[in-house]
């Protein structure tokens, strides 16, 4: 099966270089339906926010039933680009939607990159005709090539079923934070489903999966995830049925972006059990997610099982102390308030692999959370100590 | 006069090695008044607190007024340690109160270092009886480097007037965060002032300098501020008096402390006016201060306006981005919304040094703050990816 956005019936997608980035790599992507979506969208909650996602809010306030494209450039954030970023987000609408034939207010825009300079209107122009020109129920790998900024690969994911597709591309891979979408994604399905519903099943799939995720606590102005539902199956999902099958992708590629921060050796899956409430344990174990010592003492390959418990300390949470359980791996590192009597070199070789798997139980009651994180290298700080030069 | 801990009068220190360091460096001090202290003292606000943060507690809430000395180690957090470690901890206090020839009461006890590990009590006993010997007018320096563990350098300051003298050590360098006093601290001075007036005089002195610093967001199961009065110079200080001098004090020392981090090549000082209240302007400053992307483009010498931008957008006020001004150094770098055309090379400049001042106004009130941060450098990375090997 094609993979990625255009897994779903009826979507078709291109990528192409329009010169945005000086390195020539593809920086616009267009995804398109041949029928009329319903859409949902979930925007970052930082107070600056990008124009195209001021944008896309706007459109989506008017229409949620018929988008038919979105558009995507890397290199360029077109965020803190003042009325001029806006004006830019508008025209690349109306260009893609003159390239495509369809109106102005079908299309969402998504931009990602450097902050604070306005776009290539005429590379964006150039480019939207060559993507519409490109268009393939093969073009999914393209698009998702298309969005990566220090993304060292394509993140997509797709699943299908006798009834229907769901498939996905999201990029990262800085400002990474675990409180709203952290990213973009374009998420697409030809399953059924009014936008309410879908709505429903977006938040309840990006609370589940890109809202577990830390890479560095930083969250950025653009962050996106759009889901389009044009239901070419003629199969209209139970809203369960949905909802599990969304919050698979999700998670699939929430993962992949974790797998791909910058400068990442290791992937964390931390699991918080024996909270009052999911919320303690989101807390919890997001502190912990979170925290540049624990991180870097993964990344020097140390279980140093004092930095977590600390920062469970200060998560803000009312934990105790006595009733904590902690476990790198299976080996039992810490409880009753202190160290067990647990072997160091079994400890170590418990985090020595690239994947690293780390559950504290709190001891206090039966509510519990995952969340996927990752390890604080030397190249996180190269890369960004000079991202911009 | 002589620095750090034994500036005012009444007060003797000494530094010694007992061997809990395996380098053979100074790691146990020990401060002693000829007089009874009132005394007053502020914790870590973390759920997991060590063995003398606790006993310390318990120690003052029974006596804030005759206390007479201060036993501290590194090497051995004493954190993590259960019962076992709460009984190391008074044993300590009772054996310096033995070579003392005081009563146990009257001792508090600090530990700094790895947490998790019980103290090595014999070392500790002798350590005791060493200091306990060397105790002299001119032991501060001595006490300083012994309560060292990353830190680089000691930090020690003092002032004097004609009528009184406040002086202080304290240590850092990991686990700074902005959020309670975030390290150990010694604070002496030889006013007369009550337990209650000492007690409001160090809490507003914490808060506008312990408080207002970061170096990675992390706090520790340690942090303690003790400040003793041992009433030698006869003179009582009006209130307002000794807590302008003792905010000097810590002012200072928190600095040194940021200085010193681990780390650290650069030393922020961020100044956030226009809020609408003092909270809003500590709340931004410290979304920024606490940032790995800007504290990783600060090291690279980015004059990364966006991320600076962005972290006040994330920062939990209500802030408004059309109203924002940004400046590094003197050069307004964001206004309006947007960039100004300032001169990028011109900015960089301003970043270049050791020492950088930056400056947000929030357009939306007259209250403000400062806070005092650093950068995020490979080295912080490489000392915390090995710190227990």
């Amino acid at each position: 099966m094609t993979i990625g956005v255009t897994a779903a019936k009826g979507f078709q997608a291109a990528g192409v270089a329009c010169g945005i980035k000086k390195t020539g790599a593809l920086d616009l992507a267009l995804v398109v339906s041949d029928h009329d979506c319903a859409c949902a969208g979930m925007f970052t909650t930082n107070r600056v926010q990008a124009a195209p996602v001021v944008y896309d809010k706007a459109t989506l306030a008017k229409n949620r039933s018929a988008i038919r494209a979105v558009v995507a450039n890397s290199g360029c954030a077109n965020a803190c680009t003042g009325d001029a970023g806006l004006d830019d987000a508008r025209t690349t609408a109306e260009e893609t939607a003159r390239a495509l034939g369809i109106r102005a207010e079908q299309v969402l825009v998504l931009s990602t990159g450097v902050i604070g300079q306005r776009l290539p209107m005429e590379k964006i122009r150039a480019g939207v005709k060559d993507a519409a020109q490109k268009l393939s129920p093969a073009g999914g790998d393209d698009a998702a090539h298309a969005i990566m900024t220090t993304d060292t690969k394509p993140k997509v994911f797709a699943i299908r079923n006798s009834q229907f597709a769901i498939g996905g591309m999201c990029k990262g891979a800085g400002m990474i934070h675990p409180n709203m979408a952290t990213m973009l994604a374009v998420l697409t399905t030809d399953a059924k489903l009014a936008p309410d519903l879908l709505d429903q099943a977006l938040r309840h799939a990006v609370n589940q999966s890109f809202n577990r995720i830390s890479i560095d606590g930083d969250m950025s102005t653009n962050d996106t995830v759009l889901l389009l539902a044009n239901g070419a199956s003629g199969y209209t999902p139970d809203l369960a049925e949905f909802t599990e099958a969304l919050t698979r992708v999700c998670v699939n590629l929430a993962q992949q972006l974790v797998r791909d921060g910058e400068g990442v050796t290791k992937f964390v899956e931390l699991v918080v059990t024996g909270a009052h409430t999911e919320a303690d344990a989101v807390r919890v174990a997001k502190a912990i997610a979170n925290s540049p010592l624990v991180k870097t003492a993964l990344y020097g390959g140390d279980a140093n099982w004092g930095r977590v418990i600390a920062a469970a300390g200060y998560s803000g949470v009312d934990v105790e102390p006595a009733k904590m359980k902690l476990w790198f791996g299976d080996v039992n590192v810490f409880a009753n308030g202190m160290p067990t009597d647990f072997d160091e070199a079994a400890s170590t070789r418990a985090i020595a692999g690239r994947d690293v798997f780390i559950r504290l139980d709190l001891g206090q009651g039966e509510a519990h959370t995952t969340v996927w994180t990752c390890d604080l290298s030397h190249d996180y700080v190269t890369i960004n100590g000079k991202y911009r030069t």
